[in-house]
């Protein structure tokens, strides 16, 4: 096997046969192809894409190019979810303790943000005192004992993906279907979840910028769950716009305890329910109620302890950014457009988001909204409050910003998206 | 400017900007932008292609990125030519003397053999004593002195070109014709000729298979060279076949020097002297009669004083392999192919050609034919002569020859293809 034919054969729009892409995957986790080689190959598959068979393969290599995890010793079924990632999205922070309060083990291994969208370790560790880095014993330790657990993934699951997937970053090839659902989905089997539900995002914020995209992405991760016995459902949901009124670490920490104290907006609690109740279904809870995991309290109750036992204190107060900007409308009329990409580019620019892997983020740092789109606003009153640290990055933030807001005519005809936009299975 | 932009124009079919490519060749060859980047540009150009525009500006790039020579102080025109490679190719060795004794000078600047092609280079080693290696200096003076010398580039011209040449060879990015043309193109230019004459070869022991892609490299490659002031003619010429009888370093120089002898096979002496009257028009030299320089002798003085100057012995015994195997023909009746990719790997495999770029050549290996197609051929004659220094090769090199070799029964009606299939300009 030598690696100019494996590229080879997928420029020239050929199928990669099982034996080419189990030798490509080993031979570049242990070094002996070289990123060069493997850039070259991610550009030919990028451009000529990979059939089922040769996903299910590539994902399947990366699987086993590292451990399995296996919670099959845990009293609860588990049920996990991933999200391919958006502004302002923190649903993991409600959703695992309500999924947990329901009876299900929800393990969340989770990452960083880089570029516009937000990573969950990074909104939790605005909480004082809580830590990312938990050991497999500690992990199974905390989900064991408080049913869910959101920490950092180990080095050992898919290492073959961990390296791809920076080399990519690298390399103009990230935005490939095949490579993006095979490096999602390789980690979440690796990691031996029973169930899985996939937040699909579609929208300027997400990586997918059109519904077709995203179905297709949607449908061959389902695919590949299925094909490995895990129970795995899609939603596609809308990108358009942030989700809820806040985009920034600490300032979702605090918009999510609202939605577990019963409170916060519309569609946090929406997209949260919505999820929670697939997540169920595919553990097999189907008698759970959600909704009542929320209103009694009892989510609230598995988030303290789960914040607790990774050395978090859920009673202390949580980062603030040292200044303020408040942008106010210019004129009446409906908000018709607050542009997702635009708030989440701003938001990093305030200093809640990292452009190296390197870099520090502010917790306080990040973007309010005062409104979303489909209400009426005045002229004058406040659209959103800026949040940073670095009060010279305003002018900055508010250039991102610039074309991503629209106000339409009083009277005008207009309906927000609706949060879940389609559901494959 | 950042690379991944320039990477994703491409990937995504769009024009790169002058800018774009001016940045990435110097960042590449500065070390700015990594291997692994510049792979995945290479695959996208493969895929998506370049247009004359942006081919044009990759060359000039490419030719910015080193030094330029000058051969305006030399009292002859200047003629160059370059060959993209084929088996049997051995056309530089007579062709530099015969134009130089009709009055142009003739650098060649050439190259080793990598993979089943010769490289001039190795050919010429063969000769007992004679050096590729000269400085700036030593290059006019010999061909000042001798009218021509063939010798190997130095590190200063188009470093992106050799930087770059090295990692497409590494990635599967080689059969682009963007590239191959800017690679080629850029060292001639920057190489300082007046005239050059370009060689296109087409046929199973050449790059382009095909006279399509074989036209579109040459039309590519005369634009180049025309809009940089160099007056660049190419001929299409058949590579379905070996050119001559002898594929292999001392085998072939022993034909050349048949060939300025005044005898040679008839495809040699035809696509030299098509070649020298190219060359020789190209230069302004339209009364020279390269027939003549072979009847009187003059080229064959070139050659032993051109030889003598970079240290050769021209009367030195040439090397011999230290063992022979021959091939017999099974049946009888027309030879119809012999064919040139075959007879170039098994040459290869006995060793006359190199698998890796440090790799040495045996100046005995190669293979002699007794029959070219069109030949009549009966049951037991000699059809080809292995030769080789390491004899347990001889079965792997038949190997190759496998279904490379044909015969039609007597009295079919065959015709080789011409040597010179067409010629743009």
């Amino acid at each position: 096997m030598d690696v100019i034919s494996v590229i080879r054969t997928k420029r020239d729009k050929g199928e990669l046969s099982p034996e080419q892409i189990d030798w490509v995957i080993d031979a570049y986790t242990r070094g002996e192809v070289a990123d060069e080689q493997m850039s070259a190959l991610a550009m030919a598959i990028l451009l000529n894409g990979m059939n089922r068979v040769e996903i299910a393969r590539w994902t399947a290599a990366m699987i086993n190019s590292g451990e399995r995890m296996n919670f099959a010793q845990l009293s609860r079924p588990t049920a996990d979810k991933h999200s391919t990632g958006g502004v302002g999205d923190k649903i993991t922070l409600p959703l695992a303790p309500i999924v947990a309060a329901c009876g299900a083990a929800v393990p969340q291994l989770s990452g960083r943000g880089l570029g516009h969208t937000g990573g969950t370790l990074d909104k939790l560790e605005s909480i004082p005192g809580w830590r990312a880095l938990l050991s497999n014993e500690q992990m199974l330790d905390v989900l064991e004992s408080t049913g869910a657990v959101i920490c950092a993934a180990g080095d050992g699951l898919a290492p073959a993906d961990k390296k791809l997937y920076a080399l990519r970053d690298v390399t103009g090839t990230v935005e490939a279907i095949p490579l993006i659902a095979s490096s999602i989905m390789s980690k979440k089997i690796a990691e031996g979840t029973g169930s899985l539900v996939l937040d699909v995002k579609v929208g300027s914020g997400a990586f997918m910028k059109n519904i077709e995209d995203a179905r297709e992405l949607a449908a061959t991760m389902v695919g590949l769950g299925t094909d490995h016995g895990v129970r795995t459902v899609a939603l596609l949901t809308d990108m358009s716009t942030p989700l809820g009124l806040t985009a920034g670490n600490a300032l979702e920490v605090r918009e999510s305890v609202e939605v577990l104290a019963g409170g916060g907006p519309r569609d946090v609690v929406d997209l949260t329910l919505a999820l929670a109740r697939e997540m169920l279904d595919a553990a097999g809870l189907k008698d759970a109620d959600p909704a009542k995991a929320l209103a009694d309290g009892s989510a609230m109750d598995v988030w303290r302890r789960m914040i607790a036992a990774q050395g978090g204190d859920p009673d202390a107060a949580l980062p603030v950014a040292r200044e303020q900007h408040v942008v106010h409308a210019s004129e009446s009329g409906v908000l018709t457009t607050m542009d997702a990409y635009a708030v989440g580019v701003a938001a990093w620019r305030l200093g809640a988001g990292r452009a190296r892997k390197e870099d520090q983020v502010q917790a306080g740092a990040g973007i309010e909204l005062h409104a979303k789109p489909g209400d009426k606003v005045t002229a004058g009153q406040r659209l959103m409050t800026l949040h940073t640290d670095t009060p010279e990055k305003f002018e900055y933030a508010l250039e991102a910003l610039n074309g991503g807001v629209f106000t339409s005519p009083e009277g005008t005809d207009f309906t927000p998206n609706p949060i879940v936009l389609g559901r494959i299975a």
